[in-house]
């Protein structure tokens, strides 16, 4: 049986590993959720980067053949620090994102969504520029709080998404909207929405989806797994509460989560 | 010259510094915030009291003489074991402004606006309780990262503050509103302006002046510190980036932070 290891800061990655599981279904996963220091979205590389490349360790002492980076803030900021601590293949949720928008919209204006730290790393706008596309960044720092609070579809949800839809419009005309954190698929259809309500008739990518079918074909191709007919099984571990995990991430995994091992990665 | 610290898991705090540099011009301040693991508002007892002691013992060690807590969610669930770890006289934000409030506003009924960790822990309530103060405790969550993407002013923070209101004064009618979080001050003045427009009449205390006067007058019996006509100095720590907290914290402050350290707390 196949491991693959998947890390977040919290419970966003939930959503990549959710479209995972009928991707893989002979898999089975271990889950990293490093609620104890999450949120990353506003801290700075070196601290991230020393986060992440925590989990990655445990994840492959554990037995993760393959890594996978739930997160964007930690895939912007740290992917090149994780591919150098660990011995197992990494993929993280920028590339694959990139890679499929580039192929079925060349050359689009492309509008990232994404948190502070992910759009002032600029590595969204890195590889949109080498794969063609012509991206603009805009930063939505009040998301992530806003999808933690529960309020998914909510009138001041609403509001913060077209405040910041509004400001990004000024600056672009975007064919394509990309949801660069994994906390945003959530908000995917209000997303849509809004950009509806301002004129706005751009495809929206969720990356957590992108990433799932890029990841399942590379650990076909790596494995030869085959389609099975077994179900995936997954193992969660949190570095914070594991009851508030529990309740919180079966949201995000749209599933319940029978069990989380509390993990203490020292910080 | 008296050494004190003051510690916060960020920027709050230097709310709380700012009410004190005046109240005590003879002395010398360190502060640490953890930017690396903020926000604490919704982590658990365990990982917040973990880490409050690592900054507690390092301000001990860099001669602190007192030791104030400027952070409503650090004294609500790591009080004790902070007094536990040091040998040095505490000050937490919680007992000074409920003692003040019971001593103002006898067995008044009072709302207090918290974090979910401090919501949670009930530590406010049972303070209250003792003081003979009729407590009601409502989380609003989204209040410090609204403060933090500094929408100090703003449509969307009045909204959210009106349904945090609304939702509290269905369960009470108070007679005082306690700001149980050194973000809250920065936005007194929307809290005040919305319970009027809500028809409350409440006055609102701010947790931030309360305990700078507390800690003042209880330093001032333990050192016999005068009213020096020298000006109070301060030096700053933080986990994360020290660029950014010069950037962000200088809003909490009130005034430039000429320097900022990096401490690295091993997390």
């Amino acid at each position: 049986m196949t491991t693959l290891g998947v890390f977040d800061s919290g419970f966003g990655g939930l959503t990549v590993l959710r479209a995972l599981l009928p991707q893989l279904p002979g898999a089975r996963f271990l889950y990293v959720g490093d609620t104890a220091r999450l949120p990353y979205g506003a801290k700075s590389q070196a601290t991230i980067a020393r986060y992440a490349v925590e989990s990655a360790r445990f994840l492959e002492s554990k037995g993760s053949e393959h890594l996978v980076i739930a997160c964007n803030t930690a895939t912007a900021l740290a992917l090149d620090d994780i591919r150098a601590a660990v011995s197992i293949p990494v993929t993280g949720v920028i590339e694959p994102v990139v890679a499929m928008s580039s192929h079925s919209f060349p050359a689009a204006d492309t509008l990232i969504l994404a948190t502070t730290a992910t759009v002032e790393s600029h590595v969204y706008r890195e590889h949109c520029l080498r794969a063609g596309l012509n991206p603009t960044e805009k930063a939505c720092p009040l998301l992530v709080p806003l999808v933690e609070e529960g309020w998914i579809d909510h009138p001041v949800t609403r509001e913060v998404l077209r405040i910041y839809l509004a400001e990004a419009l000024e600056m672009c005309s975007p064919r394509l909207v990309i949801l660069g954190c994994t906390h945003y698929p959530l908000i995917a259809p209000l997303v849509e929405e809004t950009l509806r309500s301002l004129g706005c008739e751009a495809a929206v990518v969720d990356s957590a989806e992108v990433t799932a079918e890029a990841v399942a074909a590379q650990v076909k191709k790596e494995t030869g797994l085959s389609s099975a007919a077994s179900t995936a099984v997954f193992e969660c571990y949190a570095t914070d509460s594991v009851e508030k995990f529990r309740r919180l991430g079966s949201h995000f995994l749209g599933q319940p989560i029978p069990q989380v091992h509390l993990l203490n990665l020292g910080g």
